[in-house]
This record gives structure tokens, sequence and C-alpha cells, in this order.
């Protein structure tokens, strides 16, 4: 089994998608809690402890009143900062009531949760998500909810695409990236896996967005911001048209996009998006890539799924079993590290026996 | 997770309705205990552990055969004391081959079983249940088998009521029960909380089965006997004609009955009734209060167990959480307390952490 | 709960029919350990652990190509052996590579699998199932894979087919088993139950294949080979024929047979057969007896599943309850010594508390 708990408190996660989050109750498991998550009649989110003060009910079985929560079961009443304003049949409220807040915060289309240390929870430190903004980058993404595996897993999934020659073969999978070498640097908190296939001839779905006959230049720059965040810079142009010197004016440039949230210690959340700066009015494009992607068990994710939840349930069976690791899993590996290390620190510097060690 | 096996032994619980038990044979679990029940010809009932003393098979497999119960593997019979009478292919019968008999008796359509120390159960201690024997009132209940909780958190929901004005809104709950203040009385094993809403309009479900209109004065007198038998007086009268001061007449009068049964350490089953002492042959209006209780979901019973099982998930979820306690706990507390003495009486006086400590 | 890993490892298991081992990957759990099975090119069957040495995704999901299995994740290529042949994006191969390669042998039309040490794997150590190969004795059999008991209970059931009178009544059962002594034998790692029953009317599934009326001598010799392997030649001939003495002319056999192996501590996979040396070519009779057998839950087999598996969720529910012995399980104990026998020397000798003691 893994370690108990492994993922950082102090950290942003994505516990929703904006549109999501509405005048209704909205429940949410975010590093093991409950939380229960609405917006305010000013538009401002509120995120709550999802067990009532008085007898554990589920605040999201209640109902919202003007800016507050009524429990479902004796009435008690909490407003968006958790605290308790009303009690049935006493006139004395204890002021001991009350039920944890969690910071939030709205960017990039996403509902950012701080489930650890409030007083750590800093908005500047949430993660560049700005390809999902709507703006530049177009796409329409969604949310798997409740995948069953260590959220670290995606992470390892999403670092290292060699996997797209075995588990996506006919799609975006291509012999060459095996053959292709591939460079990895990294910051304190970030870590950049850098692939260019030059002069190889286009997978199905690159040669149908690209739209032009011929062999291209391929690229996947995966950028990884800890402890879950992860953009894919991906495209290809026709071959000796400059890409890999930094023109891309005649190839075609996506980005697919990942912000994992742990739910329990072997299940995630995975809010994804796939978007793109061209044809940008294109909905059909739009709605085909979304297909592409999933659809009832034959898009590109629903087959990482199928790989995810099966490793996790090997995972299970095999507490004791290392990883080894290959050259391919540079990337993953400093991944790997950098949550290591926010682990530590949290745990007072303690070691965090790693399930990436070498 | 609440402390192991938190319910009484020595103590006498509902295990059926009487005409549940006849000549096939019956499991059920009470206390964690499996037992078979069955008839024996002379109308008596016998409960019986339901693993055979062989090789476990639960003798609920097997067949009835006069009053003998016969194993549905090697066919080893027990009589309705628990003792073997024959043994496949050999003559003689080990003398200690018995199963567990439980003390059990009938009272007021209901079967009562003991599952503790045989030497302590004295029949005369079984429950005050008459208002379910179908003389002086009437109503046709039923048991919810395996609800998915504690059988302490039915004794919590029975024994407030303010929980009508949110779980029941529209039907029987209302206002006027926060509003109104009450009293709790108690004795050794028993608890009463008694509550009078003066001059009130009437909630529909009263409203309907007065039919008078005009402003009432409404009761709920809701009686505990330990360990898990609630009988709930409840009613309405046309304001001023006397029902405080005990001139019920003008009134209709009600009784809500539970025998609760722990199944499990977080199941139970719940033997209920609504009975009344007026229309009594009325069967119409037997089957529109059954089902205003029960019906797929809608019924008042039904909005209960969703409640009751979302927090004991709850509960199973945040193992430390203590419960807080309002003022409108103080009954359930009462009846909490009984409980708990009774459990350290049977660990020969060790302090039980009790749940309901405040 | 059983005392954990209640199999011996070193031994032979069926592990599979060979016609279900084909250019498929086929997965299989074996005494708690996940295998893929697979045919070569050249016809052997091959064995390995069904979990990637990289990253533990179960090889079975990947694809055959040639006589190596390619994982479906990254593409680790692994040949029959086990070695790792192929990693992807490196030229020099991690000499280390590899997963556990199972001993495998097929014979008598089942595969058979040795969990243990591959050091004591001798083929020559295969159980005797000849009456499986179709030639002297025919029959279609199956297998119930995944069967939620302990694999020793089915042991306990088919050494002793008094349960025949009770489980099985209308068909094969019959009162005379009770009444007829019976002998044991035993050799290193056989026992042998033979219990004849002189002169009494047939069963109605012998009297139906006999087709003769009158009454019959019939004879049961059960015979187990340990730890899992058991034969059961059964059948009826005219009473005073000399069946007993040894001249089965006038009559009818058959055998039932059961390879067992476990697959977790609680389930099992059982592998069966009834076999006949009459009516060879009658492929309706084959249909029928089949029949009779596993019939959407009303064959003999499906009755007794029902018995094993409630047994065992008794045995979970009642951890500490020993088993009582009869006279009747005098065959099934020495089948259980064994099985203790064997697990003691994998262990070093030390004493397995067996369930088995008297
Ligand atoms: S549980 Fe919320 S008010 Fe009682
Ligand atoms: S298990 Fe009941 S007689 Fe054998
Ligand atoms: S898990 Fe098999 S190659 Fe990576």
């Amino acid at each position: 089994m893994p370690d108990p708990k492994p993922f950082p408190l102090d950290a942003w996660y994505a516990a929703a998608w904006s549109h999501e989050i509405g005048r209704d109750l909205a429940a949410r498991t975010v590093c093991g809690k409950d939380i229960v998550l609405y917006r305010r009649t000013d538009g401002r989110v509120a995120a709550l402890e999802d067990a009532c003060w008085h007898r554990l009910l589920p605040l999201s079985l209640g109902r919202l009143e003007g800016d507050q929560v009524v429990c479902g079961y004796h009435g008690l009443v909490f407003n968006g900062d958790g605290r308790c304003t009303f009690m049935p049949a006493q006139k004395t409220i204890n002021p001991s009531a009350c039920v944890h807040a969690y910071p939030v915060a709205e960017r990039h289309r996403l509902v950012w949760l701080w489930p650890g240390d409030p007083a750590l929870a800093d908005p500047a430190t949430i993660p560049d998500f700005h390809w999902n903004d709507g703006t530049e980058w177009v796409g329409e993404g969604g949310t798997f909810y409740g995948l069953r595996c260590d959220w670290r897993l995606v992470v390892d999934n999403l670092m290292d695409l060699t996997h797209e020659t075995y588990v996506h073969a006919g799609s975006i999978g291509h012999d060459a990236i095996l053959e292709s070498p591939f460079e990895v640097t990294h910051t304190d908190r970030t870590a950049t896996v850098t692939r260019w296939m030059i002069d190889i001839e286009p997978p199905p779905f690159w040669a149908g967005l690209l739209g032009k006959p011929g062999r291209v230049d391929r690229w996947q720059i995966i950028h990884f911001q800890a402890p879950g965040v992860i953009a894919g810079d991906v495209g290809v142009a026709p071959t000796g048209t400059g890409a890999p010197q930094g023109d891309r004016s005649q190839g075609v440039n996506g980005c697919f996009l990942a912000a994992l949230t742990p739910e329990t210690e072997t299940s995630c959340h995975y809010h994804w998006n796939f978007v793109r700066n061209f044809r940008r009015d294109d909905d059909a494009l739009t709605r085909a890539i979304q297909k592409g992607h999933v659809n009832e068990g034959k898009g590109v994710y629903d087959q990482d799924h199928v790989v995810l939840e099966a490793q996790q349930r090997a995972i299970d069976r095999n507490p004791r079993m290392p990883f080894y690791n290959l050259n391919i899993d540079a990337g993953a590996l400093w991944a790997r590290r950098m949550i290591d290390r926010m682990l530590e620190a949290e745990r007072g510097g303690r070691h965090v026996p790693s399930q990436a060690a070498e």
C-alpha cells in the first residue's frame, strides 16, 4: 500500500470547474476531506467541512438559505465562514460551534481549494493554468471524478508519453516517440520534459489537424507544476518550416491540461482539457477533440484509465514490490521528488519513503 | 468507529413480528448473533444459534421436521432446546453436541429474544409494548431490516422531534416544535420527553385527521424504555378543549412505536408501527397512515433513513470527532445514559466511553 | 479466519483446461499469485507473473507477439522464461529485469502449474488424472472459477458422501449411504474411502443409467491425492452379479473428478468432470450428465456450492469456533492431515494449527 496520505495538504488543488458551483450544495472529497461547496449571492465560492458540528450529518444534504447552509437534520445554520448562526430551540449559540472553512479561489475556470493550514494559503501560489481560461486557447474538457488510482500514477502517466505507443496505438501513438531523445529540466517546483521528433510521418490525429500532406516535426513539451498540475505543449509543423527553431506558424499547436486532485489515498479527481490555439471558432472540431479523449471507453483518456486502475489494483495486491525505473521515467521521477519534498516539509523534515526511488 | 458491541446483551429485543415466524426456518441476526427462529407444532417459538455444531452450516439452510431442525449438510438434528438428537452413520451421540438456544417470548405481536446470559432472562422485564397488541390501538407497521446505522442513532432520532421541522417539512414538521419548551423526566429504565404546543395551526397530517377547522393544542410525549423501545404519544385537540389538562376527548390521538434491535455495530432492525385509538375500523385510513410512513422513499420514515444512514457513514469517516450536544438532545442523552449504564453493568462496572457525553 | 495461506505452494495445481490456453493471454490467480498463461508458437504453455517488472501493470492487459508478451503500458517485452528482451528508448536492458516464470505442464487435458519453488517442480509428481484424458472414460466437465470458499471445504465435501442424502435428496442421495459402513485406507500422499451398499433400491440417477429393474449393489470409492485431486469411482450393478467381488460387467460405472486449486485463502477454482466408461458415444447422455451437475442453480454441484459458500461465510463470522468431527469425517480428516503435513514441511517443520483436529 502507498504510504498513508500520499499527498501534500498545504497546496492548491482544483476542487471543481467554476460552472459546477452555483446555488446548489455540491459535495466533493479532496485529500480525504469531505467538503461542501456553494456560491454566495455575491458570487464568491464558499467551501465548508461537509459534516455538521452537531451530529455529523453532511451539510450537503441540507439546503442553502441566502449565503448560509441549513443542516438537514436539526436545522443548525452555518455561514460561509463556517460559523454557526442559529441553533434550534435555544437562544444562545455555543461560541465554539463551527465547521472548518477551506480557503478557496477561482482562477482559469476552476475552483482551487487549499485543504491544509489556512494561514499558509496564498492565492499567488495557485498553479498557472491560463491555457484553460477560454481566451487564447479553446477546448471543452471535463473531470473524471473518483478515478480509482493514487493521483501520482496519473502524474507518472502524463510525464512520460512513451505509453502513447502502447496504450494509444492507432491515434496518437508512434514508434518515433521511442526513438527520439528527450531532455528533462527543472526548477524548484516545476519539471519539464522536452521531446522533438524531426522529419517523421505524422500520426493520424495530428495529420488530420494539420491538413497538409508530408512529413512533420512533432513536439511534446510537458510542463509539471507541483504538486498536481501538468500542461503538455504538443503539436506538429511541416518539417523544415522552422518549428524547432521557434517558428510554429506553419503548424498546429495544442495543449493537454491536467489538474489532479487526490480524493483518497487510492483515488483522485482528474480535471482535464485539451485546448488549441487554431480554428478556435470551430465548435465541431472542439467536440470531435473532446470525443477523441472521452468516448464511452474508446477515447484516449478512457484507455489510460483502464491502465491506471489496473496498475493501482496491482499495487494493492503487491504491497512490497518496488517500482523499477527506466530512462523514460526521468520526468516522472523529478515530479515525484518534488511531491516527496513537499510531504517532507509538511512532516517537519521527516524522510518520506518514496515510491519514486531508483 | 463506535466502541465494539455498543449494545447490552442482557436485554429483550424484538427479533421478529409474531406473524413472520411459522413453520419455516427464519434467519435473523440480533446483536451480531446469527439465529434461526421457528414455531414448534405446539405454537411455541424456538430460537437457535444459526450455525451447525458440526461444520457451521447455517441451520436455516436445513429443514424443519416436527419440532426439530435437520441440518442441510450432513443431517444432524437439533431439538428446540438446541440439543443434538441424531448423528448420521453413528449410534452414539456426542453428549456435548448442541447449539445455543436463546430465550424467546411472544408478547404484543412481537417475538422478543434475549441474546445474553439465559439465566438472567426474565419475561417480566419484556418492555411494555401494549399499544401494538391490536386491541385498544390499531395500525399496521412493519420492520426495516438491516438499516445501516448504529441502533442508537435511531434512539437519538426519535427522542428529539425537532428534526421533524427539517427532515419532514410539509407533513408533520412545524416551526412551533422549535419554539415550544419541553420537559424531560426519567426513572431508572425510562425517560420521557413532554412537549405541548398550545394554540397553533395544525400541520397537514394532523389537520386531516382531526377534520375540524381552527387552531389546536398539540402534544408529543415520548416515552423511552431501555434499551431500545420507544412509544410516542402524539396528537392534537382543538385549542381550549382541555387537552393539556387531560381531556383529549375532542382530539385525535396516535402513538408511534419503535422496537429497535441491534443487528451489528453499525446496523439495526427497526420494528415500527403507528397506531391510533380512533376510527379503528377504517382500513383505508390504516393503509394511508402506513403509506405516509413508508412509501418507496417518500414516506416520513424513508426520509429519516436517508439521514440516519448518511450520519452513520459520516461517523465511520470521522472516527474521532466527538458529538456535540444541544438543548434539544436532553431526552436522547438520558436514553444514552441508560444504555451506557447497562453496558457498564455487563462489563463488570468498567466505564463505557459514551458517545453521548456532553 | 483460516490460517494465512492455507495451501502448500510446492505442489502441482490445475490452472486451466488445455483448450482454454491458446494464443490469447489468459489471467488466472493460483494460491494468491496472479499469473498470465499463453501458448507459445511451438505449442508449449508459458506461465508468467502477471505484473510487469516496470510498473506492475498486469501483463495480461498487453499483447502476445510471437512467443513473447508486450506490456500494454510502456512496451517492455518478456519472453516465456520471464526475461525482459526489450526496453523502450534505451539500448541496454537491465539484466535483472524479469518476471517470475512458473513451471507448467500439460497432462490429461489440464494445464498444471507449480506456484512454489521451481527447483522442486518435478512433472513426475503431477497427480494421476487419467480418467480425464478422453480415451477410456468420457465426459464433459468444466471449471467453477472463484468459488467463494477455502478449497479444503471442497475436499471435506467430496471425501464424505453422506451429504448426498441431505444436499442431493431426490437425485443421488439415499438413506443407505448413512447406514452402510465404510473403510478408510491411506498411503503417504493418498487416502481412500470405500463404501459398499449391498442389495438396495437404486436412487433415480443410477436407476436411469443402469436401465434394468431390481435391486443393486452400489459402490463409492473415493480416492484423494494430496493436495487437491479427488477421483470418485462410483456405480451400481444388479445385486448378486458379483460387483463387490470385482465383476462389474453387469453394472454401470462412473467417476467424478475434481482438481481443486486455491485462488485465495477463501476462494478456489474447482475443475470438475464426471466421466463414464459405458455408452461412450452417446453425446446426449454426456450432455444430460453435465446438466445434472451444473444447471443454473439446480444441478448437483450447484447445490453443493450454496452449502460451501454459506459454510465459508459462517466460518468468517465465527472465527474461533472449532470444527467438531463425526465418524463420517474420517476420510476428510486423512486428507486434511496430508495437507497439513505438506504445509508443515514447507514451513520448516513448524506445526500447522489444523482445522481438522479432532
Ligand atoms: S446534525 Fe446538523 S443540526 Fe443536528
Ligand atoms: S454441518 Fe450440519 S451436519 Fe454437518
Ligand atoms: S508497466 Fe510494463 S512497461 Fe511500464
